[in-house]
């Protein structure tokens, strides 16, 4: 603390990410990044970036990425598309410019936590809604006065899809409300909901390129919604931050989206990989919970998580877990390639003896 | 306006860059970018960097941009420096941790316009302090009761510098507030007050990448000040975005600022043009603000500015032109090649013709 401290920067509990180790040789398994790379497109355009137009500003509306963004699903429009440095700032956007009413916005008491550390930053009311004991989102839960309504879909750390109708019903029901569908996963198995926009002015979707891109290193992160929402957050972004991407990652971000080929192919490999994960984990005894994201979240009915995670560190795995309430015997694990699976599999295998 | 937009979102007025033009072969004069382009070393650093290792997220606390930053100033440890994507993400933190407080915080009438875009967006009251009539901070004017202090020196987009005695005597009379001293364009020809730094635990430095280090297009700029300010910056930009530069950008920065010799070369070429412009700009009867930084703030007692500008642009050649009381009778031009400042001249002699 500082007298200097402004007083709500006295008040922050910052989010913490998951560690970022700084040797090599790790199996890493706990933040979600993409085991097979960016396209080799991707690389190419950004060679082609390192030159001499670095010394000039980039685009500051990052209009390639808008413009791809756009053609990758066909019926929205470039002015439909809000791009930020990272999914993480385009939710702090978010936060500010749509979620912050009178009304407590609401969402999952599990869910991702940054949320909550949004909420604090920007003061905005908000009250946690329970998953069941399935760790479902309950659609009726979502149907009360709101200031707005976030949930990542899938769900995070769960990883459970809800349906698009699901959805459909929480955006129909809070016409009155902003209602951010988080979809940082989806392409990995579930069902976006980019397709209601047309129909529905409270609907916003954000996604990443961090996961199903594999380019966690590069921060890019978009969010779609009707002009009107878009306007928001480029409001908010103009009064922080005229250029929130270089031009390294405009060019980067522009020809991942445009390599359906390397995307297909890698997504199909993780998702298989997943199945074999849940099935060689569930015949360790592990509870696995559906996934529809590139991870799994168990539990051992006779192993504390929070010790399996110290095994695992101390074999050079390094997996997630979560010191909080509800979720604290549960690991969240990267499905990573099925090399790095197996000697998961192999650890605990022996750890279990 | 929407009814799903936050309320601070409603009040908001954009901040508003210089004009990014999407064709070539023009002569850019407008943003203050530096004619020269990045090292070749930092290219070197950014190909490097684009492989496979952009599945992974960087480092959260930019580490090895820190360490060059501390090796740079010498007396300067890691712990001492913060780091954003360009120095107006870090100017964004700056104001929400340090300058929002009960008394208004104070800045020049005349000086970076995205100060009080900064102040609108976070709340933060202000009181502007008039430069003088030769456009100079007097440094009595900040020595009453306030919340913080901040201002650019050199100052923009007058040009103009304060002796560093000067900014000693501001941060020594407020030891009570933080006082900023946002030094973008300082390695043009003024005294930074990093030096200060062990001695004050009030003040706060902010500097960029953008301008002596040709790399606008990186976004990367740093705050230096002692560990408690930077620890304010941590917490906010913790609840905000944990990475905010990108694998790219954390190799391209470090290795420009490890590039003494390329720094040096350019800055000085930089510095001989602006005495060349300035000679040729009094010749044509402008008068031409002292300059310390890599443009010259000028008026013309006989041409109206904004006039001057269209006309110029009608020629290809883009200057910054500001519709603000007191100075829109003045343009401000970047210093560019010796070939692009001929031009320039040469155009303006045709006009005056």
């Amino acid at each position: 603390m500082s007298r200097y401290w402004s007083d709500v920067t006295k008040s922050l509990t910052p989010y913490v990410p998951g560690e970022q180790p700084k040797v090599a040789d790790l199996v890493k398994l706990n933040t979600n990044e993409n085991p097979y790379g960016p396209s080799p497109k991707v690389l190419a355009a950004i060679r082609e970036q390192a030159g001499d137009g670095l010394r000039l500003y980039p685009d500051p509306e990052s209009t390639p990425v808008r413009e791809a963004v756009a053609r990758w699903y066909g019926d929205i429009e470039a002015e439909q598309v809000f791009v930020g440095n990272g999914s993480d700032e385009v939710l702090a956007h978010v936060f500010l410019a749509l979620l912050k009413h009178e009304r407590p916005i609401l969402f999952p008491d599990i869910t991702y936590s940054f949320y909550p550390v949004y909420c604090q930053l920007y003061d905005i009311a908000y009250e946690t809604v329970p998953l069941t004991e399935s760790m479902e989102i309950r659609r009726e839960d979502y149907l009360r006065p709101n200031g707005g309504i976030i949930f990542a879909n899938p769900n995070a750390p769960t990883g459970r899809a809800l349906a698009l109708a699901e959805v459909e019903r929480i955006v129909a029901g809070n016409p009155e409300s902003v209602v951010v569908v988080d979809e940082a996963y989806v392409d990995f198995g579930a069902e976006s909901a980019v397709p209601l926009i047309s129909r529905y002015a409270n609907l916003l979707v954000v996604q990443t390129l961090s996961k199903s891109r594999a380019l966690a290193g590069l921060r890019v992160g978009f969010a779609i919604g009707q002009v009107e929402l878009v306007e928001a957050l480029n409001r908010v972004k103009n009064c922080f931050n005229s250029y929130p991407l270089d031009r390294l990652a405009l060019a980067g971000a522009t020809a991942a989206i445009e390599d359906r080929e390397w995307f297909e192919r890698t997504r199909q490999v993780v998702i298989e990989s997943r199945a074999k994960l849940t099935a060689d984990l569930a015949a360790l005894g592990f509870e696995v919970l559906p996934s529809a994201t590139n991870f799994v979240f168990v539990r051992h009915p006779r192993h504390d998580a929070d010790e399996l995670a110290r095994q695992l560190r101390s074999r050079d795995i390094i997996v997630r877990h979560f010191r909080q309430p509800r979720i604290d015997q549960y690991l969240r694990i990267t499905v990573g390639t099925d090399e790095q699976c197996g000697a998961l599999v192999a650890a605990l295998t022996a750890m279990f003896g």
